[in-house]
């Protein structure tokens, strides 16, 4: 009975809906997961009517009980919501009828679902902002662990993928904690937005009863209301700002698994990928393949697309409401599960993987990563221009490839025959763990600086 | 136990996965809908097995018969695929195991999952497109019917959302049918590109079998093998040529949901929509909202921009196969749902509601549809020059405008004013029907030639 | 002489390189606009370098003087930078070498172009958000403006396109302001997170020289020092956020311009183009095109897909710098300034057209846009429950539909039909006028509550 | 004098336009590029109106050698555009005016510059197909080329990112032979969507004139006409196709230039990139940067896009023209530059540098590339289940890991610890090269099998 009036109510132009429209229309199977902010939603309203006496303490009562029913009801699985009411809002009115009765009726004074659709999808994504920034914390405290067990292994450091100079493994691992860092700072300017209540914006041009709306953002824990109603019902930025920092989460992760990918591979050998997060070939007993790390990339590949989906539904349409506004929240489920799950998914592959700091200091010797150092050994202790020392390295560069030798394994006396100032001092130079220990900047890969950046990343997180 | 057996098959390595790793690495939700692509190709495959003696009679026919009951329970929904599984190849063998035993392992001869699932999903999209192919065409069927009763029916043509020059409500909605038309061709280009058989191919580097590809293919329907098996395994690029086209349809929807939301709106008021598929307001109850329309538009806006995030999957990794294609079934599965349903929603929007053609006719008459013709007239029985024409006519225009009148309400007196020239003739060119039949292109709005296009494209939806 | 040491200190490996090479490679056409950034960053090394006695008091003098010439210079068009020379920062260099000889070279000591380009482009952002948000205020204040010009005039709201209930103009202009004043924020995280001195991260693994970057930041006016080299080399987030912004703002001036092309319309005719920036049709003499307000839809459709297309740059790579970085600077450099022409010209629209507000209340009484009104009068002042309220409104509705009357013109007699108990109250409540000041919430349209929005714009935009 | 007129005579409403107005509405600078496209359309329009006498005989003559003086100039660098006169067409009809005088003003009867512009563009894209279809066999030859000469070479063919199963480079190579083949059929696609001819649509309602439209075909090698005016002047599709296939091309130029980057790394190995194509380091001597792949993966990473991009122009516009479509034109031009760029600086990459193969081999050895062999050889000679045997093999392999040793290091004895029946049969199946040889189906990487598919590559090039 109940559904049905509500049916009505909510469509009343349309005698039917065909099955087609009703396929295309209906959003219960996606947004009964505003569940929760849509009851906390309507006892906030209940208790805004209750003040301008719309409600009366006993109706008030019954609605917030009969409120109460229905999410114990829920808990316990018991509610299987109905297409033919379309969406949340209308389902739980529905069910708050069928167990109050008439009472029910009066909850939707003054507001309409525009307004209250607006504001139920707010409280989640504040919601959701809260626990990505739970998680992505819980995975940085595993970089900093991972760091710390790091902190004077050397590897290769990188440009243009060739093996450029040493750097910590530490040192390396941290670049991502800044990473991270940055997505936190963005979050927090996501909640920022999205902290307005749309509440009192009724169906767009604000509500004809003067709802307390200080009331309903003490309820509902916002810090303020939205300024313009028509804005209010019609401004899904906050959805956008939301997937904006999900790209670039999505950005920092796919960057990580790529890396580790590649250090995974036979021929960087820098990465042990967990047991439980790689999978062998079904044909080849020799492989051990990263397929949790390529997931990780393959779907932030996605989420990263995802703040330009929205913009093409939100673009280019006048005020106020429109339909198409219902994309929404698939994208912002979807998406935000999917990241969960990655994030998720790369703390474990960090706690329960390890790196081969061996092979990094092996990869250096034999690629020359101390080569710059050599260079600076020539300007600064035989007052060489580093134009001339550059020359002169890259000669002896070009001598030990040749020689299929490293650095140190060449002698001083082949050394001496491109250069004859050259002596004994210039080994400390060709030493790899010298290497590190010679930069300066606060930035630098030096042991100490990373150790200083570490602790101020143990304190940052503690906050 | 057959599952166990296969499970330790396929992950060798690693002896537990964490719970985290299946909820990532699974793919069977989703893939499960390759269920009768993969009996298919398993099938042929067997056939290709016995050819080669690898499978005697005997097993050939048990495998058959096996699969037979597979797809016999699976048509009476008592399977419930396994998530340990991982995917819809190792379900369907491990299935086939518990009911043949030993002979199912010989199935996996000679082929890896790579060049299988490459086979399922091609098999998929080619049936896919057919199956939009047909969709579309009952579309464009009902573009035809409703610009057949729409022949003479005059509405502004618009450039800039101006009123511009009078067109027939069927040459408008013809215009549509070209764009779909377009999409049918795209679609066969798809085909074109998807119509090649991996099989062979094994994981990377073809099979150690000599499999019978032409017996593969016949079976399965395909003209030709690829040709290199590197490419063949790691070659997604018929899902990227998919969702191109499916982004195109979408365009076009897009486009035509936009235009009938417009028309719906009261101010252009020159389309019904159909009760079935508009909806009331809650608390408005003057409204109609179209509601479908928009819903369309929403979803064929993301469905547009999913060949992007496709190729941000599929882009800079190097040869072969990467556990990141996983991904992409999801979203040629879901594109291609969706789709399906706003082209579905839109025929029946289209056959469900009316033109308001008489509308058409006034807002020509309101807004100065014929003075291009105007022009004209000036030029070709007054032998005055263009040039000056438009002035004249601009200036009759704007006096019209001041004086609240249409074209047709002026008098000869009034418009003599303006140029002493102008005679009776002029009536004949203000006449908003008229304007049309001066038309004398192929693919102008003269309903002569509309009728032609009209029985043009009945011949091609016959083809 | 300067030149080619250069060209041979930047490639020594290569000794010649093709044209096809420098054509792909050079990026001085482009970024020759860092030139002042670089002009500012290479001073304040040069600082830091005396600060390190790297450089003598008479150096830092002697490359100071140089570098103001090269100002000059630059300011009497006098430079033509060479293509042989790749980027802008070699430009410089080879320029002061040509101008002050060998002391030049001492300059790069202790930095990296790595280092450099980004901060470069760092402070580029910086100054360009500072311009973005200034125009951006200029645009605000003509809202403001307009705002202010049309506190009581009424327009239809609509949601769906519909008409949907009477809001002023004011209101529905400071929707728009909340938009704008939204991408003020953004612009202040984009600038709070591009707030980083990379300086001292050399190539990747920090300097070897113990830079002051205090007084590095001081010069350049950065609030902190990057705090990991790595990072620092390889973080382009900061034009991620930049673009990401620019999407926003685009959203918001696509909604706007869509909005005013339909209001253009002559179906809608709610605004009145300027002349100045509309265009006629060369054969068509009654039509006015909104042709800035296109152009400015075109474009921002394009700018808000950039962060897209830089997050496929920049996706997917390991650590630390590479090549492909190079492309983010002609998206960022593109993107502003065509946003910043959008705003511009939109600014100088909305001063210089007009809105015809009388066609706004026309519109409301002819689409029964008071009808929620008239559900209330029968809740509030008859106790009618909302739903047999909501009923009956329905059927005056569609009697005056057919009777092609709008609410003000049936009689009382004609009313009471629907139900006896309606009075004369009634026609208050048709009353367009009436509608809009019934409202009650701080955001609705009540004009009271418009004016105090205003007034509080006015003071956010003197902060 | 003519300027003057023609810009009256198209913006006729509008006295003056604001600077503003012309720095976002004027698109010479941008399509000035269709000025060859614009003459060939202009003639053949001539013609046409020639036939229907509307041009007599002399006026033809005159118009034709005003449009070669035209060209003449052009070619002579001697005609400077005027920003006034907005774009191409205005301009060329202008400088028409100045030569001819009035005649000039014939020209444009019974087209408009919304047909105008399309034909133009359209002729622009067939003619871009076909350069690129040109520059992309190019490359395809030099692919042949580098196969031929690495016929025997085996290197690892990898899947995720580990070492599989040995192929022979060419067989590698002949991967991308096969993407750029699939473009190349993409390409054709477009030229068939492409190759419609709009002219005698006019402004959208088609032409007023019976303009010859198989001579307007014949003259600009269209094989038809448009079918419906209102879709001719508003139909872009063909500008997303062309991105599109633009948009696949950058995949497969994005994979290659990907995976040689990767080739390039000191870890891999693989690839000697040209001198002429890499640059050294600034500061670290040791170093060899394949920029011009990195640039190559940038510039198509951001061409990938656009398609989407433009997507976002022509979405939600309802019919007919529109100045967003302006927008197209920068879009297709600059990523067709571009791209042309990227795929001339490949194939010259191909051409001069050179692969190690020896290394390839090498790795193969050192990572146990043919395990999958000897896991065969257990089925095959001693009928062990693949199931054991991929067990024995795998503790093989483990132990061969554990010392450090290759397979064809371990002795017999040590293999028969394994398995006993194991014999020296087993060396056949360690050896690398054998396992390229024992592939059977016609696309696998068996050497015999890769020849014949260079050979059909081609024949397939000399089509």
């Amino acid at each position: 009975m109940a559904k049905k009036n509500i049916k009505i109510l909510s469509t009343s132009i349309n005698k039917k809906t065909s099955e087609l429209m009703d396929a295309i229309n209906t959003s219960i199977d996606i947004d009964s997961r505003l569940f929760n902010q849509d009851i906390k939603v309507t006892k906030a309203h209940a208790l805004a009517l209750n003040k301008l006496k719309i409600l009366t303490n006993q109706e008030l009562i019954k609605i917030q009980k009969g409120l109460d029913i229905i999410v114990k009801r829920h808990m316990d699985k018991k509610i299987k919501f109905s297409r033919e009411n379309e969406d949340i809002h209308m389902n739980i009115e529905s069910l708050l009828h069928s167990i109050i009765g008439e009472t029910a009726s009066k909850i939707h004074t003054g507001r309409s679902r525009n307004d209250q659709v607006a504001t139920d999808t707010r409280l989640w994504v504040l919601e959701s902002c809260k626990n990505l920034k739970n998680q992505i914390k819980l995975m940085m405290k595993v970089i900093i662990k991972q760091s710390k067990s790091n902190q004077s292994n050397i590897i290769p450091g990188f440009t243009h993928l060739q093996v450029a100079q040493p750097v910590t493994l530490a040192h390396h691992l941290m670049a991502y904690f800044e990473m991270f860092k940055r997505d936190l700072s963005q979050l927090e300017f996501v909640e920022q937005m999205t902290n307005e209540n749309p509440l009192g914006s009724a169906a767009l041009a604000g509500s004809n009863y003067n709802l307390d709306t200080k009331l309903l953002n003490k309820e509902l824990g916002f810090s303020k209301s939205k300024t313009n109603s028509l804005d209010a019902v019609s401004d899904r930025d906050f959805c956008v700002y939301f997937l904006q920092s999900l790209s670039m989460v999505s950005l920092h992760l796919g960057k990580m698994s790529s890396e580790l990918i590649l250090w995974s591979s036979n021929l960087f050998n820098l990465f042990d990928i967990s047991k439980n997060y790689s999978t062998g070939s079904s044909i080849m007993p020799q492989k051990r393949n990263p397929d949790s790390l390529e997931l990780i990339r393959g779907k932030t590949n996605i989420i990263r697309n995802q703040s330009s989906s929205l913009l093409n539904v939100l673009s280019n349409l006048p005020l106020t409401y429109f339909k198409d506004f219902q994309e929404d929240k698939k994208m912002i489920f979807d998406s935000y599960d999917d990241l969960k799950l990655c994030i998720d998914v790369m703390t474990e592959v960090l706690k329960e993987s390890s790196f081969n700091a061996d092979n990094g200091l092996k990869i250096c010797e034999d690629n020359f990563a101390s080569a710059t150092d050599l260079a600076d050994y020539l300007v600064l202790e035989k007052n060489i221009s580093f134009r001339d020392s550059y020359k002169i390295i890259a000669s002896i560069v070009n001598y030990a490839q040749l020689n299929k030798k490293n650095m140190n394994q060449l002698s001083l006396g082949e050394l001496k025959r491109f250069n004859h100032t050259i002596d004994h001092n210039i080994f400390q130079y060709i030493d790899i763990r010298n290497s590190v220990t010679r930069k300066k900047t606060p930035m630098s890969t030096n042991p100490k600086k990373v150790i200083e950046a570490i602790k101020n990343a143990e304190k940052f997180l503690k906050k």
